[in-house]
């Protein structure tokens, strides 16, 4: 429900409007301009016109999306998240790389001192990799972890990886500027609410079969929970056909743009699965609105122990960071 | 690998071959006739001519899936699970019922009183729900295992319920007798690991985007974890089609039949998430092969807090037990 | 719409009725009991309540399908087809089956006594071939129609093949008894017109993503055209599966059955793509409620010019008439 | 086959080998530099080595995808088409707009101005509208294909419409510059083939479940039959999202251009069945590099009779064009 304030209403007003909804057990979120947001408790119970009787309140309007702490209803204006001094869901395009897993020192400090010099702002590389198959490679783990703390510090950058288990949470809170949701885990309902009590920014990567719906559901779980710092991740979805291995779903970029306030990246290295397809769907992904993107690189991209088969070579994105801000700056 | 031991290998030979190759740092299972298994290790390192040299091997076979205990190369006889003295995997069909979600003592006793009446052999009743929204019930927590344990109990009926993460485990391995894992945990690796460690039997619900092979990886990580009792479950995936929520995809069960030995039962009631769907396709499972069926029913199907749409009334439920069991007898 | 005549309406007053909205530019449907269902002509200018004011109309009733002549609600009891005395639609399951290409006398002839001896009512074989690929065999043409309708006369089978294009529509409908028109074909409008304006009956095939909805919108326009006999099959749709060629969806069967009076057969061999499935979903099809199943066999399976992969052996196809009846027998 | 020849043939030496291969029953295509494409005839049974014995030929390679005419293994430069003096598959973006359907000559001539205005370079319009109801507006046929000839006469656009049976190919093929085959025929074989035999070039829309594989294939059927000039179009597949109609797969640009030669646009309209979401993904669509774009626009949007959830009004057409035009400077 949003309760449109009336024009006149002053500041002491309004928070004591606040704090008495927020005794009545309900979540009060101040939207934009002169708007509250009434999330949660007994919501559908209540009479709408209890609340046009409040002080201050000029109208009530229903909040019709199934998410709300994430829906641009609530929220008018875009989300803007700001770590290390640098903003993801502002103006400037937000690029994220590095090495699907960590590997050494040696191979992340590489990728870090490659995406530094090509203006990159994170650096990606994962620690706890979630493998289809339990025989195949799965992440160095904490190890990895103080590697990519230490790198990315060293060379300013963000500092992206992803966390499987709630287990796994304490100690990659520590370690970690951002913490990435896998598409396998982006229903993991226990793991959603616990990301609400720590401070790291998530970024939340879509299901592999899930709705745009669904994707802001799972946001709203984290919202819900206390953490308002939600990044959406498109990264392709399941479809027929078999060239790709994944269908980046760019008509999810301008989509969620209408439907929430969160910042919104694509990630074309899992997006398509096929190397080729990285920079020309990562120009795509800027054009069409992305506020940042991800990409997957390696020293020798052929020897990479997972994903070897999208992963860039240093040269590819360096060329990719240069089309890529070129496609940026004509949006404006 | 497959190891096939010359005919006349007796059994301590073959014992002590066995001890020998866990020394190496293998696990070894015991597959039909005088065939063994070797899982894991060094697996891709391995000279496969070292094995061959080994004392009584006749011949070394490699092992083509990327599923190793799963697979019915390693397996050839169908794994049948004892229960309460009840099988599943084994010539009688095994019937799954309950509500989605443990409302109460009274909803749910109701449900066993029926599912006992018409010869079901266990009673399944959601206590933690895993729901895409977080403003929708999610389930009655331990109180509701609870009175699943009492009402199975007094009725001799096989319970399962889902268990969502890693901190439900203990207290769920000892109240229930199968734990369910649902689709959008199917790839929750941490989770299936853990599962490995328990002793009850799992009921794995395929991912309602994931091919059979993935499937059979997960069931893998939670027998390579040490719990070989996994009874998969075909729920439903996505596709373009709106008339119903899911597209039950009963192609699944004999192909799954020829890639594993586990059982697999089909659910009619998420895999349609339409009501008058159900018994026909209850019936067409069976007779694609399924060993059981789960399917949803409730006192007041409309009055379900949950999957009301596709929950049947106990007089629908009765009728679909006397058809699926002429079905299955028309197998025989 | 419909409208609900008076329960006193005589013979003559109903014609009287029928003619004068014919001549008011509709057409008229008489559907069970004492309902007439009014289609097309300037349908949502209409005033509902001016025919409400008709002689003998007790109660108007919109027709809320978008699919009119199609639907469950413009008649009730299932079409009952008739075709060489054998009725597809009734009681008895209705079998279909033969090569995929017709590819000479003796294979074909081969064809049909196996399929006479194993009670099939209809022989199929394909005499103009959809090929993906230009370069690939194109069927037979003419001269394999003349053989088909030639053997199914001498075994008294009903023949079905199918056309890709209104110019082969003369000749087939004279050498076959019912044409077929493939999933490429479903939505290929003016092939539909003109199969309205032709006796014989038509096996319509679901394209590969079509909608329940739009096969039966496609079933419409031929229906529409003059043609009412309209046998619905179900041939697989594409998902993201890969074991499988397609995912035969079974869930149609008694979706379908809900939604029109028109029989629906299942095609396992097409729907499934793998030669092992097709016996147990022969199976589910029946169980599910098929009123008829259609499958591919070939003397020598792997030696088949076209779809190989799917194609039953005579041993496996009279296996297979033996289990399928079983099902059917269950089902009474 | 690709026969390399030596570096040294000259002209008439290359002619005299190319009416040898023509004589031997095979189709030859110059493919870029010395080399020649052979296509057809009895490829499979050919022994390679006879070929490497030809005159001038210095070396055999094979052909490796099952579209020959289409790959860009035959022909390694992109084919340009030039019509009324207009190139498409050139430096320049191709922009083709228009209404879905031609509702008059009022409504078209508006279009067209707006279109040129804009800088467009052809008009689009439907004349037979491939409609999934038999009871919706079906086009203005021949009237509408005289319209959109004269306006598009007196506008200097190229015109670009929609044919469905080969029975209207004769006359549209004298109205049209470009025929335009949509997804629900991309696999009419025989319409294919007989576009093979105009010369007007064909702009064919790729299945909503077609593969990119499939879609080549369709493209070789055209070209084996006589004509080269085929434009592809990525129009949106069919996934399990709701929000938008169809998903547009915008990887199918840069992955088409890997395998063919032939021209490319993309048609966020259809693609995404979103009014809203028309701009970003025409942005999107030229920066993953397509050749052109095909965008619906009306005077009325919402008053248009086909397609008006999707269709632009003139002032987001301008400001389209002035931003896709900016996307396609980044990319020099």
């Amino acid at each position: 429900m949003l309760l449109e304030l009336k024009a006149d209403t002053n500041y002491l007003d309004k928070q004591a409007l606040i704090e008495r909804l927020e005794n009545m057990g309900f979540r009060v979120v101040e939207s934009d301009a002169n708007i509250l947001a009434i999330i949660g408790g007994i919501d559908s119970l209540v009479v709408t016109e209890a609340f046009a009787e409040l002080p201050n309140v000029a109208k009530v309007h229903p909040l019709t999306a199934n998410f709300k702490l994430a829906s641009r209803q609530t929220k008018a204006s875009d989300t803007i998240i700001t770590i290390k001094n640098k903003q993801i869901g502002g103006k400037e395009l937000f690029i994220i790389a590095g090495p699907c897993s960590i590997e050494s020192r040696e191979q992340l400090e590489a990728c870090a001192k490659v995406a530094k010099e090509n203006g990159a702002h994170a650096l990606r590389g994962g620690a706890y990799k979630p493998r289809t198959s339990p025989y195949e490679f799965q992440g160095m783990g904490v190890p990895g972890l103080e590697l990519i703390a230490e790198i990315g510090a060293k060379y300013d950058l963000v500092t992206v990886s992803e966390v499987m288990e709630i287990s796994q949470l304490e100690v990659a809170s520590k370690y970690l500027d951002v913490i990435q949701i896998g598409a396998r885990n982006m229903q993991n309902y226990g793991l959603l609410t616990e990301l609400g009590k720590i401070k790291n920014p998530v970024l939340l990567k879509r299901g592999f079969a899930a709705t745009y719906q669904e994707l802001l559901m799972a946001a709203e779980y984290i919202m819900l929970s206390g953490n308002p710092n939600v990044i959406l991740c498109e990264r392709g979805i399941r479809t027929f056909e078999t060239f790709t291995r994944n269908t980046l779903d760019l008509n999810a970029v301008p989509a969620l743009q209408q439907l929430t306030h969160l910042p919104i990246v694509a990630d074309p290295s899992h997006g398509t699965g096929v190397r080729s397809l990285v920079l020309p769907m990562a120009r795509a992904s800027v054009a069409a609105g992305a506020h940042g993107i991800l990409v997957e690189m390696h020293p020798n991209p052929d020897k990479s122990i997972s994903d070897a088969k999208q992963t860039l070579s240093f040269e590819t994105f360096a060329e990719l960071t240069k089309q890529v801000r070129k496609i940026k700056a004509a949006l404006e």
